[in-house]
C-alpha cells in the first residue's frame, strides 16, 4: 500500500423521490443557476419539468442550457462558459448522466479562468477556482456524480481528454434509481461496462498488499455481475437498479484508488476510439478491456488468477495458473457479450478501423506511454487493438 | 435498500511519515489549538514531542491537555471545555485513539454550548456549532477518526452514552500505520474486535436487498480476519498494520450504513458492561457479540448462513441451514479467542457480575429497547448476558 490522501466531499442523496429535494439543496448554494442537460430524454420523461418546478418553488432562478451529447464537446462547454458569464451565474445544476456532469464541470472551471478551458484538458493550466455544481443523475455509468474528474471531446482533431481537480466534486448529487427505469437497455449495459471498467482499471495495479481495496473492488464487480442481467429483464426492479446506481458511484469516488496506482490504459485507448468514432464509451470499453487483458495478463498471472477465482468463481486450476487466468478473461468477455455489448471491433460499424489503428495509437501516446500496470507505447496499443478483432480468437 | 444521505467530509492522510504534515494541516484551520491526548504512550513513543515540534514549526500555538483514559470521562471533557473558553481556542488536535478523539469531539460541541455538554449525550439538546477537530490516530479501533460520533462515560452513575452530529467529522485525520507498531497486543486485538463489531452491527439488518453493502462489509471482515493474526506475530509488518488501520476507518465512516438500519444492540449492551466495570470496549464486544448472535440468529437464519459461508468460508450444509448459521457464530467466537480475547464473562474479572446483570439490563433500556435487528427489552438483555457465561456452552 502506498501513501494516499482521501477526501470526497460530495453529499449523496439516494433513493426514491429524492429529486424533489433539488430546489431545497440548490438554494443552499445559489439563487440563480445554469440548468444544464442533454436533450429529449429528460424532457420526455418529465424530469426536467419536475426539476424546473422544484427550483421555482425554492425561489431559485435558472437559465436553461441543454444540448449535451454523449462524448460532450468543448464547443458547447465554451458556449456554457459565455452564458454563465453573461448571466452572472455561479452554480450549475447538471441533470443527466456523465456527459452532462462532465460538461458542467468543464464549464465550472472555465468560467473564472481567463484562458481557454481546453488548456486544463491539455494539462497546460491548473484550475484555481470553480463554480459550484449540483447533480440529478439519470444514468449510472461514469461515476462523475461523485468524482473529481471530467472527460471532454475536442471536435477539432477528435481529441478526448480528461481533467481532474478537487474543485470538481459536486456539492450534492441526487440519485434516484427510479429515474433509470426508462433507460434503453443499450445505455444500461454501456453504463454497466463503464462501471466495471472503473473498478478494473484500479484492480490491475503493480502496488502490492492492497487486500482491503482488492476485496472492496471484488464486491463492486460481483454486485454488477449479479444485478445487471436482472434489470435487463426487469427494468423497473428497484433493488437491482439501486445496487447498480450505488455501485457506479462507489466504483469511481476515489475509495478504490486508495493506496494504489491504477492503470487507465484501457480507458485511454477507448478514448481514442470514441474520440474518432463517437461510439458509446461503455461499448468501446467492452471491446478494449478484454483485449487489453489478453495482452497484459502474463505480466502478473497471479493477479489475473485472483480476479478469475474471486470475481468469476472460476475453479482454480492448481496445476496451471495461466489457464485459470485466461478463464477469468474469457468470463469477462462472455459476460459483456451476454449483456448484448460488442466485444470485438468487428461487432460495431467503424469505417476503415484497421487503417486508422496506427493513427489512434500515435495520438494516444503523443504525451507519454499509456497505462501503469504495463506501460503501453504505440506498438503495444496497435497490438491490443488488433487483438480485438474477431479473427484473433484468443 | 432504504433512502439515505451520505457525506463524509474528513480528509484522510494515510501512510508512512504522514504525522509530519500535522502542523501544515492544522495551520489551515487555526493558529492556536488544544493539544488533547491520553498519557504515557504518546509521551514515551516520542510522538507527542514530534507533534509539538511540528506545530511550532508551522507557527501553531498549543495548549497541552492530556489525561484521557479509555472510556473517556465527561468530567475531563468539562475541564477541556473550560480550558478552551479560557484560552480562546477554536480547534482541537486529538493525538491518540478513539477515547481521545471522542473526548475531543465532546469538548468541540461543548465549548459553544451554554448548557452542560452531557445534555447532548442524554439527547436533550442538539449541537448547533462546534470547534474544528484534527486527528493523529494511534489506535485502529473506534473509527472515530472519520465518524460523526462520540461515546462518553459519566462517572456519576456509570453511564456510557453516545452522541453524533455531522459537526463531529474531523477536518483531517492522519493515519500512519507505523504509529501502531508499539501497541501492546491486547490493545491491537481489542481494536480488531471493535472494528469487526462495527461492521457486524450494520451487517445484521432487517432491511433487505443491500447486496453491495453486504459484500463491502464482508470485504472488511475478511481483511480483519486475515491480517489481525499477522500483526500479533509481526508487530512491525507495515502492510498488515495498514490493512487494519484502513479497515478500521472504512468500518465506521458511514459507508457500510448506507441504505440500511444497523442493529447496535451489542454495542449498547457492552457500554453497560464497560460503563460499570471499565473493561476495554473491544474485550466487552468479544464477549457480548457471540452471545447476541446465539440469542438472535433464529430471527433470520439465512442472513447468518450468508455470514458463515461468505465471511468464514463455512461449507454450506444444504440440508441444515441452522447448523451452517451456528458454525459461523462458533467461528466468530473461536477467532476472538484465538487472538487472545475474552469471549465469556468468566474470562475477565467482573466482581459480582451475575448479581449486577439485572441492573445493567434495566439501565440499558431506560430510554427504549435496544437493537433493531431484534428489539431487546431488559429480559432479553439478561438472557444474552447469561448466554455469555462459560457454563452456557452453546
Amino acid at each position: 500500500m502506498i501513501n494516499f490522501n482521501f477526501q470526497n466531499t460530495t453529499k449523496i442523496i439516494f433513493g426514491k423521490d429524492t429529486e424533489k429535494q433539488v430546489g431545497e439543496e440548490t438554494a443552499q448554494f445559489s439563487k440563480k443557476v445554469l440548468l444544464h442537460y442533454g436533450g429529449s430524454h429528460v424532457e420526455k420523461s418529465g424530469l426536467l419539468e419536475d426539476v424546473k418546478n422544484n427550483l421555482k418553488n425554492a425561489g431559485v432562478e435558472f437559465v436553461l442550457f441543454g444540448g449535451v451529447k454523449p462524448n460532450p464537446r468543448v464547443s458547447l462547454v465554451r458556449e456554457g462558459i459565455e452564458l454563465c458569464r453573461k448571466e452572472n451565474i455561479n452554480f450549475i445544476l447538471a441533470v443527466g448522466g456523465g456527459s452532462v456532469i462532465d460538461s458542467a464541470k468543464a464549464i465550472a472551471v472555465g468560467v473564472p479562468y481567463a484562458g481557454d478551458v481546453w488548456d486544463f484538458y491539455l494539462k497546460t493550466a491548473v484550475a484555481k477556482e470553480a463554480l459550484g455544481i449540483g447533480v440529478v443523475l439519470t444514468i449510472p455509468a461514469a461515476g462523475s456524480e461523485s468524482s473529481n474528474g471530467s472527460v471532454i471531446t475536442n471536435e477539432d482533431g477528435g481529441y478526448k481528454r480528461s481533467y481532474g481537480t478537487a474543485l470538481m466534486y459536486p456539492k450534492f448529487s441526487i440519485l434516484n434509481p427510479c429515474l433509470t427505469y426508462s433507460l434503453p437497455n443499450y445505455q444500461t449495459i454501456c453504463g454497466a461496462a463503464d462501471i466495471m471498467a472503473h473498478v478494473l482499471e484500479r484492480y490491475f495495479t503493480n502496488v502490492e498488499n492492497g487486500e482491503l481495496v482488492d476485496r472492496l473492488s471484488e464486491a463492486v464487480l460481483k454486485t454488477m455481475i449479479s444485478n445487471t442481467p436482472v434489470v435487463l429483464k426487469e427494468p423497473e426492479n428497484y433493488d437491482a437498479r439501486a445496487e447498480i446506481m450505488w455501485a457506479g458511484t462507489i466504483a469511481h469516488n476515489g475509495l478504490l484508488s486508495t493506496g494504489r496506482i491504477g492503470d487507465w490504459g484501457s480507458h485511454d485507448i477507448e478514448h481514442e476510439l470514441s474520440g474518432i468514432y463517437d461510439i458509446a464509451h461503455g461499448a468501446g470499453l467492452a471491446i478494449v478491456f478484454p483485449a487489453w487483458m489478453k495482452y497484459v495478463y502474463k505480466h502478473d498471472v497471479n493477479r489475473f488468477v485472483k480476479y478469475a477465482v474471486r470475481v468469476w468463481g472460476v475453479d482454480m486450476c492448481y496445476e496451471n495458473s495461466e489457464r485459470t487466468a485466461l478463464l477469468g478473461i474469457e468470463k469477462t468477455e462472455q459476460f459483456f457479450k451476454s449483456l448484448g455489448l460488442p466485444t470485438r471491433l468487428d461487432d460495431v460499424n467503424l469505417p476503415e478501423i484497421e487503417k486508422r489503428i496506427p493513427e489512434m495509437a500515435r495520438k494516444a501516446t503523443e504525451v507519454q506511454p499509456l497505462g501503469n500496470f504495463v506501460k503501453l507505447d504505440a506498438k503495444a496499443i496497435e497490438a491490443i487493438l488488433n487483438l480485438a478483432f474477431a479473427k484473433n480468437n484468443l
